[in-house]
């Protein structure tokens, strides 16, 4: 197998940008799908945001270093990621922050109707906010549907106002038809969210293609935008007239300086701004961001799919297939770029992992996970990380008192 | 006046303060009201926080360096710099987020009232939130009551559901008597949310003294946090188990990471946190807010009232009190820590002021602002502004074609 890897690697197309990227020495990082790691432009960008911006150019950086277009800026860097043309996309606050902007600007678009379908296993905090929402509007405005992730569409009739879902499952990896389903959707008049928190930067994904409505995300996952960066939301075009967001703050406003006491919301995306931007998480989330435009996203989605079959087959190799069960789908087509085992000991599993230099994240309760990024992991990496595995495994490290008590994991 | 000033500087039981901030060479920095300077413990951290935290350590850093703990750990250093106990102050979103949050949650206990009256010229994004929210839940529910800022207590009766006030006036530096304001309000039965966006860091605040009910403030002005660093929110104990606000994404959950899908509010201030915190921009924050344990605010207080009196002064001593017609109160007991001067070429005379050295900043439409903040500038360089502004006037260098194009500015 290490010679396969070691193949693998010398035709990878991507290996060089891997230079691009900080990581600790001796570690094999497996884990880009919850944190991406620190990229070399996002470390200088810090420095010269905090040094010479902040420091010594104070409140005149606002013009002189445009803090003020940082959310679009971002947004237009981000937008061929995911498969929007541009003044769609836009970042700010948190997914959760945006989801609860677009429940409630589309909700209202769909006048008689209340229901929000959601998947029972989508990440809690898009069902939170829908929850959130349906307690500050009432019942008879707001109603949550919760769907077996695999009977959806059985969920859709025109009693339906939303459809939110996440692209990618956060634990299983499942990746959802974004075509078919959005189709279904519309063909009963329902609006559709995508939440691309495991999508972006992880798979080509087509919001115009698909005639998305709308989209929210995050950039700390695949973008590697820092710990807590700034997510992002995706208005498409034929709804930015229509859709008003109710987190009017000034930075939505049409002239936010104008210290006008009427709240006039700017056109398109840019509605939803609402404060004052995050200027040096997102200063640092652009320079991170520069690195997407050299990269093809059917490269990385080629070697995406390639690293979660060359590591089924490693853990084959090593007679690891039993222990682990894949709960991921069979087929690599319908995964997005990570794995996940179940095991009644996945969290100590996961913590001598990590002691042995591999990365990977526990999900509860008994979820092992494991990203694949392909801008900066190798095949051969993904050959030491199961064979350390192996390791672990056999003589039974985990069962260490060191590794057994649960601690709070992101 | 220049010995004056430097009599008031030896004096000055705060001046050792100033080696811990990192100001530019031959700049007097009259604009910390908008965005504070950077701290020499924030840029540390910023350093230590990407590089190490975030490059070496990666995700380990949420339970090592205890990132999931931010939003709490900087709301308690925050919280006695307001006049608050432990356990209600959280950090988190933006003013804009966190004032949406509040007058939902507390509309909601307010049953049967409808009314929030504000001030004509509170700072905008307070107002259009108000107007965000009443275009989500209706007219019915949520009716918009404007007050003259002189005429507030006239408008408080049983209708009235919540009273929004900025406690210092964004424009003219006035500030308003909370305890007296917040008595008068909860008279009639009405809960009162402090912006404390130009208070916090620049006086003392009394928020538990004057029992107020919840407060929302930003930390890039005098807390020196950072550019759009992360904003708090105040939550009075006696609230906390009947306020719920609507933005519940799942770090206000009690168990975030037991993935839940029905959504139980952590008890607490805690409930307030809605997304991933954003991490760089609150471990910057942190280190920022460690200065505050060595401040008194009565020190504070004093030595701002002294620096507006002694600039006042100045401008009368260089012949400028008629050309710039100050409209903040004639009291200084009735200031914040700034103040403002109308004049038809004030943005020009800002500007010309900045290429001279010297950092105010411009309100639309017609006012120079000047802010005193006396953890780090003295009494000296009040002087050296006044008699770099005297020339400006005296001269007309504001005529000059460079500083009369209308910029953005913050």
């Amino acid at each position: 197998m290490l010679s396969t890897a070691q193949t693998l690697d010398k035709q990878d197309s991507l290996a060089g940008l891997r230079q691009q990227f900080l990581l600790p020495q001796n570690t094999v990082y497996l884990d880009g799908n919850s944190l991406g790691p620190l990229p070399v432009a996002a470390k200088e960008r810090a420095v010269e945001v905090v040094n010479q911006q902040w420091g010594q150019d104070l409140i005149t950086s606002w013009n002189q270093h445009a803090w003020i277009d940082l959310p679009q800026q971002c947004g237009e860097l981000i937008a061929p990621v995911i498969g929007a043309a541009p003044g769609q996309v836009i970042c700010c606050d948190s997914i959760s922050v945006n989801l609860f902007k677009v429940l409630s600007g589309a909700l209202k678009m769909q006048q008689g109707r209340q229901k929000v379908v959601t998947t029972k296993d989508n990440f809690p905090t898009d069902i939170y906010v829908i929850e959130g929402l349906k307690q500050q509007l009432g019942a008879a405005s707001c109603e949550l549907v919760l769907s077996d992730e695999s009977d959806i569409e059985a969920q859709l009739d025109e009693s339906v106002a939303m459809l939110l879902l996440t692209q990618v499952n956060f634990r299983s990896g499942r990746l959802l038809d974004m075509q078919r389903i959005t189709e279904a959707a519309h063909a009963r008049g329902i609006l559709v969210i995508w939440d691309l928190a495991h999508s972006a930067g992880a798979l080509p994904v087509k919001l115009d293609e698909c005639k998305a409505d709308f989209a929210v995300g995050c950039t700390y996952k695949y973008l590697n935008g820092g710990p807590g960066a700034p997510a992002f939301i995706y208005v498409a075009h034929r709804h930015q007239t229509a859709f008003k967001q109710p987190l009017s703050g000034w930075m939505g406003h049409a002239a936010p300086f104008s210290f006008d006491s009427d709240y006039a919301p700017v056109q398109g995306v840019k509605q939803n701004l609402s404060g004052t931007p995050a200027v040096i998480a997102m200063s640092v989330l652009e320079a991170a961001l520069s690195i997407w435009s050299q990269v093809d996203m059917l490269q990385v989605r080629q070697k995406s799919l390639a690293m979660g079959e060359f590591f089924l087959e490693c853990l084959k190799a090593c007679e690891l297939d039993k222990e682990l069960v894949c709960v991921s789908p069979d087929s690599a087509l319908e995964r997005g770029s990570q794995l996940a085992f179940q095991h009644e000991q996945a969290y100590a599993i996961c913590q001598a992992w990590i002691d042995a230099g591999v990365i990977a994240d526990f999900r509860a309760p008994d979820l092992l996970r494991i990203g694949f990024t392909p801008l900066y992991v190798s095949f051969e990496e993904l050959w030491i990380a199961v064979n350390k595995l192996k390791l672990i495994i056999e003589n039974k490290d985990y069962l260490s008192e060191a590794y057994q008590s649960l601690q709070t994991v992101t």
